[in-house]
């Protein structure tokens, strides 16, 4: 039975993204985000969503830089730290001794410790409301070499990663079991096995 | 041991939205879209990410509307086929059997058979190139009274949706264990258990 519910902005499920940016003084400073997701293929494009009140917005509006880093579930503590609290109030890098690697492509850290990271230069920032939504152009990827599959990309069951189970949950959750393949499962659809 | 590599859009883990429409002859046509994700709180706001080339791209343009339904992992062949196959050349619909639902809220079908879905009009269109960025205003969310918890919040854990596991294994997954709560288990970065 459906039920209409009020209006909840509940993405099952949600990423989890930790951006990285320097502040004017070069301090490194990570914020773990729920809102945003990729943009566009060409270019490559990846949207994060923030509130003014955080120093990542300060930083993003001043560098015009970020990196957007994919955790690995063992660093679930970590990454709720880090969306907990605001960089204006401590060095989170520091309590969380993370180690924020300067980006070859982007003025920027990477979270050395994570798998894989996107490095990002803004290209536009869309005022909405509650969150500035800030639409990154992916000049660089950064990975770990045993997070990669045989054709050097980021295979899903090396990295490991998290996601948040939203509202109705409050969670983070790891990656279960594989269903089927992409671009393929849906031929059964029309030829259905025997 | 960390690699540069070229910029690719590869968020992991990556959603798997159903972007429900209706053409100008009333047809509901539906789109399995990975590119976007929640935009902003307060207004409630989750962008889709489309190619011009596609039926969605116009029905959006035309009908200010759209849903974005969660699939669960059941359905992971029809929700492959949804993203394989054109609305321009085939009934997406009638050939999966799943029922498209007139939304009350919003000119734009449901996914009767999906657990969650999202109500959105069109607040905004932004060109990124490859891709047009629709951001929607969620304005009312439907679900199966079975996949609510007890706040009548949808529960990832009964949803049971999937999620693309990106270029890198170019597969569907399942969500898998709870790892911690959020906005809680970053407590212990401060205060380690004993």
């Amino acid at each position: 039975m459906k039920r209409s519910l009020s209006p909840q902005t509940i993405l099952l499920p949600s990423p989890v993204m930790v951006v990285g940016t320097y502040g004017l003084s070069g301090n490194p400073n990570m914020l773990t985000v729920a809102w945003g997701g990729i943009a566009s293929s060409k270019p490559p494009c990846i949207s994060v969503s923030l509130r003014k009140a955080t120093l990542s917005y300060n930083n993003i509006k001043q560098s015009k830089a970020f990196t957007v880093n994919i955790p690995s579930e063992t660093y679930y503590k970590e990454v709720d730290f880090a969306g907990m609290v605001s960089g204006k109030e401590c060095d989170k890098f520091g309590i969380t001794r993370l180690t924020p690697v300067r980006s070859k492509k982007v003025n920027a850290p990477i979270v050395g410790e994570f798998p894989v990271a996107l490095e990002c230069k803004l290209v536009q920032a869309v005022e909405l409301g509650s969150h500035t939504m800030f639409i990154g152009e992916i000049v660089g990827l950064v990975a770990d070499g045993d997070s990669l599959n045989k054709y050097q990309l980021p295979d899903i069951e090396k990295v490991r990663p998290l996601f948040w189970g939203s509202f109705g949950s409050m969670a983070y959750y790891g990656i279960g079991t594989k269903l089927g393949n992409a671009f393929s499962a849906g031929n059964e659809i029309l030829q259905p096995r025997k």
